[in-house]
């Protein structure tokens, strides 16, 4: 077994050098820290927990404010908070979920802090009060939030305007024109980012909106999906394809225009966004707009430990880049 | 606000008092408490986490060992890991999903004292090493499996044998002869079951069995259930009805069934297990056996409650009823 006596030994540091190299610390300069990397990486080193806890004095734990509706069962956010986790964990680090303990007075800062939290991600604040999540992100503590609504600084998110942009692109290349838009909410700015995507494609293609201006849906879910193409049946008759800003409102899309006796994809193109799993299982599969979970995670945990290790609060927005991910829901027009 | 002290004082008892019965603490009767709980629930009262932290000298975290293929991802567990939470947090209890570390020798006793856990839910151990599980099912603490395969004692889970036999009993009574079983695990107790169920089944009505004895199948997915199904139309031809030992298993069993032609249920039924919510949303929507994820949330917090107010640490498993949910994946023999 590697040990960081091993790796001091070698580096010519002390154990206690390498072990704050290791972690990170802000005491240890880059170029010293890349050389002990190196060497431990080398000798095949596996960090221990433990032993960076009590360099650190750290308690190696992330709380989570989870605030999500379904909960652990909402495909979306579990999947995001997924790749965090996997990240957390293979750096030694535990996830607590922090209850809001039924409380509407809950205090997550005063909550972190008796829990002894390192730093504090935020997945989703959902109906929890502002002025709590506001106490914890104008606190010293390392917040971040994928939640871009609440904080303008330190949040990482899809880039959501170009992600409907390109399902847009994607569509108008098979030859669609008739391109509608089953919206998520108008009332948060990544859903307001999908709209305005949606809607700048349309009028710089001279192209007809076709789509629910009236009715803000904020849970993206198949039920939401499979109202809202109701109404645009409607309202404007059949388009060519759809825009759907989630996998589920586009499946709820596709279950009404099947159920009119649609064939998707030779009557109707639709196009999801998320890329969840179940995108594989349905029928027909489904292209999406995927998000790219894995990144987000990463560097939401790249910068979670960028601010355990320094004083650095106040970081940029980082957007994060979307692909599109073609399977059997669309095809050319006919 | 209803404070313990109003409460105190109109039941005439101390504060500390009301603060043990309503945390169910062993040193006040059952009388007292069932007294104290009405008059706190006549008066409104709603539990403050702290408070009773500290008469109980609890953390009012419970630990949960989460070692499950794709993660939170995975739809199953994290339902079921979701209704926990809720009752959990109900209670005023953070989540802490338990690191491995990433190490080989994970001690999760250990970890969990340090972590200061009141008590520990193992969801699935997934490849955790045994010694390590062990190690923490034989310890003091208060610790639930939802795994039966490992532990007799303390665990919570679903009545597989008989949800599997609802299953057959309802193609049955549709009509169906030639029965096909799409299979799970064949080296842990749930599957062994599930298969049980099915071959006891079949037997006790004289039919043919029709399914892989030879492959074992871990991950209960879309793709096990895809080739599974793939094999049997080879060795057995057309079956009338499946029964899947899992959602995604007659998801891939019907896609199979699709791409090769066959209308689901027109020519085949399919019965899936678990009821997960992409049944809701699958075309056709899904037939199944619902597993009470609500009901074994609900258990297993009862249990851990139960466990963290007394010394008692040998429960005998509690086997939880399934219920068979007709949706539009199965109809009457042609």
């Amino acid at each position: 077994m590697i040990t960081l006596e091993k790796i001091a030994d070698q580096a010519n540091v002390s154990v206690s050098t390498v072990s704050k190299a290791l972690s990170g610390h802000k005491a240890i300069s880059q170029k010293t820290k890349d050389r002990i990397r190196q060497i431990a990486d080398e000798l095949g080193y596996t960090p221990n927990a433990n032993a960076q806890s009590l360099v650190n004095k750290r308690a190696n734990t992330i709380g989570v404010v989870y605030e999500v509706e379904f909960g652990l069962r909402n495909l979306f956010f579990s999947a995001v908070l997924e790749e965090f986790r996997r990240n957390a964990q293979l750096n030694g680090y535990d996830i607590l979920l922090l209850s809001n303990n039924n409380e509407k007075n809950i205090d997550y800062f005063r909550h972190c802090q008796s829990k002894n939290v390192d730093g504090v991600l935020i997945v989703s604040i959902g109906s929890a009060p502002i002025e709590a999540i506001n106490k914890l992100t104008q606190s010293s503590m390392a917040v971040i939030t994928l939640d871009p609504l609440h904080s303008g600084l330190n949040t990482i998110y899809s880039d959501s305007y170009a992600g409907i942009q390109k399902s847009c692109q994607h569509l108008y290349d098979l030859g669609h024109r008739k391109i509608a838009y089953v919206n998520g909410s108008y009332t948060n700015l990544i859903g307001q980012q999908r709209l305005n995507g949606y809607l700048d494609f349309i009028k710089a293609h001279k192209l007809k909106p076709i789509y629910n201006a009236k009715q803000s849906n904020e849970s993206y879910t198949f039920s939401e999906g499979y109202q809202t193409m109701k109404y645009l049946l409607t309202e404007f008759g059949l388009p060519d394809a759809v825009v759907c800003a989630s996998d589920l409102m586009a499946m709820g899309t596709i279950t009404l225009l099947q159920k009119r006796g649609y064939k998707i994809p030779d009557d109707v193109s639709v196009v999801g966004f998320d890329n969840l799993s179940v995108c594989e299982i349905a029928t027909p599969r489904l292209t999406t707009i995927a998000q790219d979970y894995e990144g987000i995670g990463k560097k939401a945990w790249d910068l979670m430990i960028h601010m355990l290790n320094t004083d650095d609060r106040k970081k940029e927005p980082i957007i994060v880049d979307t692909q599109l991910v073609v399977r059997e829901s669309t095809t050319t027009r006919k």
